[in-house]
């Protein structure tokens, strides 16, 4: 049986108004654009932007309800049967760009799905990952130990899977250094897989926050500036080339301000960048390669 | 029958050769990084990248001749009896990206391929276009009037081929002014071919340079160069999540610095941001909807 879709609904504003109280705790003056726009059929879309902080450079904090008439073709790759179902969405999705190069980017999205008039199809997805600029073993601990909490017997499976999921294949080279990631989510029933999706929506900010704290005042220079606005051409060519979801965003014909709020605020790219052998850079590379944050984490 | 692939990859590479030198009249100190990679079965690859100069902030004018053991899917979406077949492309390609929002960004991509063992399985394809900042009548017209001489009775169709891939969906919006735009070209056979696609990569210099001479030294400020960099982030959004050329790219496991050298320097996003009427960044807005810029020109 479906979890009731205004659950969910109820949970996601919450979760989101909660994300967005404590974001904005971070800047002394700006806050973020709320709007509430009611789309036909019954459908809402919250967008919620910051950009401009002290701290927080830009994010997006989104929150969306669609009711569609056919489910687009790449929201169906993996189930073909459903493709022009009508269906029901509704989603939280958020990135934050900082400011601060030491203090990662992080994005977290959380989903369900109900397609009408197909008995028994729903299903959740979502998860959060993290990406540093530069690699502090004790952030990306404290990242997956928090995940590991909230995913439980699950995070192995999820962790895995988002490793697998945030990766660029043309660079072959990871997004970050990942979190939990899901799809077609429906283990243990809806009870359990809503339950399952509150926890992990729960330890975002318990994820993330700590890290924004312990960094943020960190001194940085041009050099990191540079490298962070530089790395942030990866976050671009994976969510405009790659990314399931914004795919999907593109061909929704949802409101393409918000699909593509997720963008950075500023990203060069550059030919052929070197990255010095032994470099604090150098590190950050090395840190992508997927491993087991919890082992011996201390 | 096919046009020896010899005698379009030296044309190819003299076009190459006389298009770097022409852009770095321009520079008083910056020269194009030169690389020339032979790839594994005798193919080449000639990347030319400059960046950091005084009037080309980025520019990357790419020969590749490849042999390939299977076409990839995105290279034969429209002629998917050809998937999987042994190949040879030669393509030259680039794109320049001025410093002086007043100087258009411009691409030109000329490519030319060739099936093996499919008897007459060969096209051209390319084309050029021009994406300005701000709307000079003065330089579209020229622009278009220099295409039209070159593509002479293909003129029309070409410009409405460019018109027609130069566009962003999800924007509703066209990249730029156009050009011309040709693809699975074989009108006329191949000595036809091969002659309209020279006169078209010969004319790309007489459309481009006397725009940059007239706009290079034009005085700009803070509120030009910032809409010029927010107008790339649609350039990287097209490339990314539209160009085959770029799609092909990324599949063909191609040298993916060269391939994604295209992008431009520095890109922002912000969001919802407002276009004041009756302003020069709106008059540009009006000027990218197609029309005929050679009637009445003057």
């Amino acid at each position: 049986m479906a979890v009731d879709m205004h659950e969910v609904r109820n949970y996601f504003i919450q979760l989101q108004e909660s994300i967005c109280a404590r974001l904005e705790a971070f800047e002394p003056t700006m806050r973020f654009l709320r709007e509430d726009i009611e789309t036909p059929g019954g459908g809402l879309s919250r967008p919620r932007v910051i950009a401009g902080g002290e701290v927080i450079e830009k994010a997006a904090v989104q929150f969306t309800h669609s009711i569609g008439a056919a489910l687009p073709p790449s929201a169906t790759e993996r189930n073909p049967h459903l493709a022009g179902r009508p269906f029901q969405a509704a989603a939280i999705s958020l990135i934050v760009h900082p400011l601060n190069p030491y203090v990662p980017t992080t994005h977290m999205n959380l989903r369900y799905f109900v397609v009408d008039g197909v008995d028994g199809t729903w299903y959740f997805g979502g998860g959060f990952d993290l990406t540093p600029f530069y690699a502090n073993r004790q952030d990306i601990v404290h990242w997956h130990r928090t995940a590991a909490a909230a995913a439980g017997e699950h995070y192995p499976a999820m962790k895995a899977a988002c490793d697998d999921y945030f990766y660029l294949p043309h660079r072959q080279e990871p997004r970050g250094v990942g979190g939990v990631f899901f799809d077609d989510w429906t283990t243990g029933g809806d009870a359990a897989s809503f339950a399952l999706v509150q926890r992990i929506g729960d330890a975002f900010l318990p994820a993330y926050v700590p890290i924004v704290e312990r960094r943020k005042d960190q001194p940085y220079r041009e050099r990191e500036r540079n490298w962070q606005c530089y790395r942030r051409g990866r976050y671009a060519e994976f969510n405009l080339a790659i990314d399931r979801g914004t795919r999907y965003g593109l061909q929704s014909g949802r409101r393409i301000e918000s699909v593509l709020a997720s963008l950075p605020p500023v990203v060069t790219w550059e030919y052929q960048r070197a990255i010095p052998h032994g470099s604090p850079e150098a590190a950050l590379m090395d840190a992508l390669t997927p491993r087991d944050w919890l082992a011996n984490a201390d």
